[in-house]
Order: C-alpha cells, then structure tokens, then sequence
C-alpha cells in the first residue's frame, strides 16, 4: 500500500503523477527531454536501455518494467535484448560502446560519487565522446531520483504487466507529455 | 579535473548548465518547482535545508555547500542552523516535525527502496501530511539526481566559498531560472 492517499488506482509514477499534476509536468518534461527529444548521440530506444537497466539495479519493478518495454519497442532486438542485458549487461549482444555506458551507468547508480577514471578510459577507447558521458551519467542520475520516488512512496505495479505494453505504445508514439 | 570538457570555469551545475542548456532548463525548472514555486507545507528555507541534508549524506560539497546558503538566507537560525543540521539532524535545534522529514528523507537517499513505516509513522505522529511526505520524498530523490549528476562527472567546487553567498543572493531574489 502507498505511504500516501492516491484518488486514483493507477500504478507506479502513474498514480502519482494523476495525484499531484503540479509536480508531474516538469518531471514528464524531464524524462522527454532526457529520453525522446533531446539531441543525443544515443538513439531513443539506448536511452530507454540505461534507463531500465538502472531501475533494474535499484530493484525499481515498475520503471523496469516500463523502460524495458518503452526500450523494447525502439531496438532491433526488442524484449529479447533488453531482457539479455538486465539478465548480464557484460555479455550481452550489445555494442562494445553501448556496454561500455553502461558500466558507466552503473557506477552513477551505485553512488554519488566521480565516475572512475578507469570506466571513463574504458567508454573512451570504445567511442564515447563527451556527450555520451553526459547524457550516459546524466539519464543514470535522473532514474536515482525516479526510482526513489516511486519506490520511496511504496507505489503498486501494475495488476496485469500488459500495463506496460500499453504504455509502451503511448510513450513511443506520443512521447512523455502525453503520459499524464 | 572534470570527465568532460566544459567551455567555461564555472564550479559544480553551474558549469554544467553553461555547458548544456538543452538539459539546463528543464533541471533549474525542476529546481524551481521542488524548493521554490511550487505549492508545499514545507516553507523554502525547509525545502533547501532537505536538499542541503541530502546533499551532504552523498558527500556532494557544491551542492550542500550552495543549499546551505540557500537554506540559511531563508531560514530563521541562519547559517548557525544549517550547519547543526548537517553536523547532528538528531539534535539540532528545528521543530520535531522537520526532524521527522528529514529522517525520511536519509532513507530516501540511502537507497531507491520503500522509506520504512517505522519513519513514516514517526512523522504522521509529529503532525506530517501526505504533502509533507510526498514532498519530501521527490526533493530527497532530486538530490538523488543533481549530486550524481555533480558529482559522477566530477565537476570542481568554487575556488572561493564566497561564491555560495553570491548564488543564495541570486536564487533568493530571482529564483532558479535566473541561474543559467
């Protein structure tokens, strides 16, 4: 049961977002900035990769679920991939690049503390340029606060998890903004 | 030395937000939003004094070095209290109700995992509401993300102390869309 009263019955950020709109607009603007219509070198559906991938590490069920399939539905590969990285990010089928982001991911979700010099080094010899690193460190960072404040709150998931497919097919076509 | 290269010398987000403005506005709005304009029980000097605490637990010295002196300019104490808060939450002197917050808000920050109803309880019992706990949960998340974000990349702090003073004056009187 949420730490909270919710008016509504609506799983994860979702009922939280139905709950206090004032709030959920900056974070929706937020997570599309971040994730959908900022210029990146990482495409959508990598964004949408590290950003399960780090809900998955803060053991966040409804963000994993959701950013796994919102991933999903954006790579070649699809839920098979995604669920292969969450299963072992270090073997599998992904680039070098893309893994080696991840590493870098990982480290922002473990602490707050620099990236080490080794995993930079490491992201470098793969390609990684600057913006990578930042939108990488970045995305990690913002889903330290997402998945905090959706498992923080004790939010419920979804009853039935084609609650995320469904997401999937709201987010991918009509973005973030149309999430609330 | 920074992970990234930054076209300007300026300490902490603030090089950050110079370097990447396409990420910058939608963050300081978040900012804005959490500690500043948004509609809370918690007074502003209360909600910069859970950013400066949380930024303090995760060792992030730009940011509770900035949100304690956003803190003190907007709280009655001042500095004095700020740093008693940072030095022993359990025995300075703030109201029982804050105390309560702000323990909540360690557990937020600590890890991305329900806060423990043992905390919850503690607050509903000094008077908290669902906004007070909802509030404080997001603005201990959001820390969550600004000390990664300023930390894992490795961004310097001010060379002189002063320029906290300089960034309360301008948050203070202007607000968090005056800072980039």
């Amino acid at each position: 049961m949420p730490h909270i009263q919710l008016t509504n019955d609506l799983p994860g950020i979702s009922g939280l977002f139905a709950q206090r709109p004032d709030t959920a607009g900056v974070l929706s603007q937020l997570a599309e900035t971040l994730l959908r219509s900022g210029s990146s070198p990482l495409s959508r559906g990598e964004r949408e990769l590290i950003a399960a991938y780090v809900s998955h590490l803060n053991c966040t069920d409804f963000c994993a679920g959701s950013h796994s399939a919102f991933a999903a539905a954006q790579l070649d590969g699809g839920a098979e991939l995604v669920a292969s990285v969450l299963a072992d990010a270090d073997t599998a089928p992904i680039p070098p690049l893309l893994r080696s982001l991840l590493r870098v991911a990982a480290e922002v979700q473990a602490k707050a503390a620099p990236v080490s010099d080794k995993a930079i080094a490491a992201a470098r010899a793969e390609g990684a340029t600057d913006t990578h690193i930042h939108d990488t460190v970045l995305i990690a960072a913002a889903f330290a606060m997402f998945n905090r404040y959706v498992n923080g709150l004790a939010t419920e998931v979804p009853a039935d998890p084609a609650f995320y497919d469904v997401a999937a097919e709201l987010i991918v076509n009509h973005g973030y903004g149309a999430a609330h």
